[in-house]
């Protein structure tokens, strides 16, 4: 059986884990908690050295870390990853902005407002300057969006899945979404996908305790 | 010919021109300038609404940006993307890792250090906590990079390519790579192979200046 290390309110780890269940895979989860700063454990890094969540170990053994590497692998081969390289590429440079330009800055203020307990003057600044930049990010989304019902081609593929959670958890990083109906339209249209459930709903067969 | 927007002194500009060396294709370069934040304006967004530097223009006039989804496009069916799945996924991974771990800290330093007219509080506190992921960016290289000869495999991947730029001027960003044996023979190596040039070289058949 797969097995996922991460914690349940991890976006990057719920790409997996909604992935997975498109896909029907069973998969085992090992609770590495970022709030205890479990990830960047000696203990962890033994698993994946980025000392990022999630990770993923085949049944082979083979382990694999960052979640875009882990969608394609898991999508390849299968309609959410497009058999033409033009496809291909479009699909990768969604991914490449949801990580550079889009992750960084609502899922980071999403962190900062919900999970740190106190914040300083630099935290303050951080917050301003991502919500310029994550406000940037959901322009260029509502832009495709507004006209076509997924990130590439005419069915969802693992773009739509990359951007999904962070962007469906904007407001709780202070970016509220009624600017962007076309965003608003598509994430309804990812809740209907078969397979879909909400980011906080257990889908592990067996939940392990991480120790480091 | 291939069209490409961006500016010489650009890490992730130079990643496409030596792929392009590596490919031996021809290409006419249109300057965007960062320091005078021209890929934020209308005229270059109508380009690539991403706003951001490397884009390129194909033959047939589709445009594409994100130098990860550029690379992925003219290295597939190449030697210098793997042609098994997990040879693929191990290339993305670290691709990921680059573009969230690695450049936000090492490029991002060189950029404040070199590029930006004054600092306040704000920008002495990123340097300092950007520091700090960058040397353990580098430190997840070297601990494959003292062992193996490349990234993934037995041979140059377009994961050395996006890795290389910003390595080879971690000095700039104020990373000394006297504590990294590995990453400085692997620099040494990529320097080595055949189409290399210099970042500051000009490679581009003609140099176009942009107007916004």
């Amino acid at each position: 059986m797969l097995t996922l290390w991460g914690n349940i309110e991890s976006g990057n780890v719920y790409k997996v884990r909604l992935l997975w269940s498109w896909l029907g895979l069973a998969h085992r989860r090992i609770d590495v908690d970022q709030t205890r700063d479990e990830p960047a454990t000696a203990a962890f890094r033994a698993v994946n050295p980025i000392g990022k969540v999630p990770a993923v170990r085949l049944e082979d053994g083979r382990v694999l870390g960052e979640s875009g590497a882990i969608l394609q692998f898991f999508a390849n081969g299968t309609r959410f990853w497009p058999d033409d390289a033009w496809g291909q590429a479009e699909v990768l440079r969604w991914m490449f902005f949801e990580q550079y330009s889009h992750e960084p800055a609502l899922a980071v203020n999403r962190y900062i407002r919900r999970f740190m307990a106190g914040r300083d003057a630099f935290d303050e600044e951080r917050l301003r300057r991502n919500h310029l930049r994550g406000e940037r990010a959901l322009q260029v989304m509502e832009d495709r969006l507004a006209m076509a019902d997924w990130l590439v081609g005419d069915g969802p593929t693992i773009a739509d899945l990359a951007l999904y959670p962070y962007t469906d958890l904007a407001e709780e990083g202070g970016f509220p979404l009624a600017p962007y109906p076309g965003i608003r339209r598509w994430l309804a249209r990812m809740a209907e996908q078969p397979g879909h459930f909400p980011m906080r709903q257990e889908t592990a067969v067996e939940v392990l305790g991480f120790t480091a």
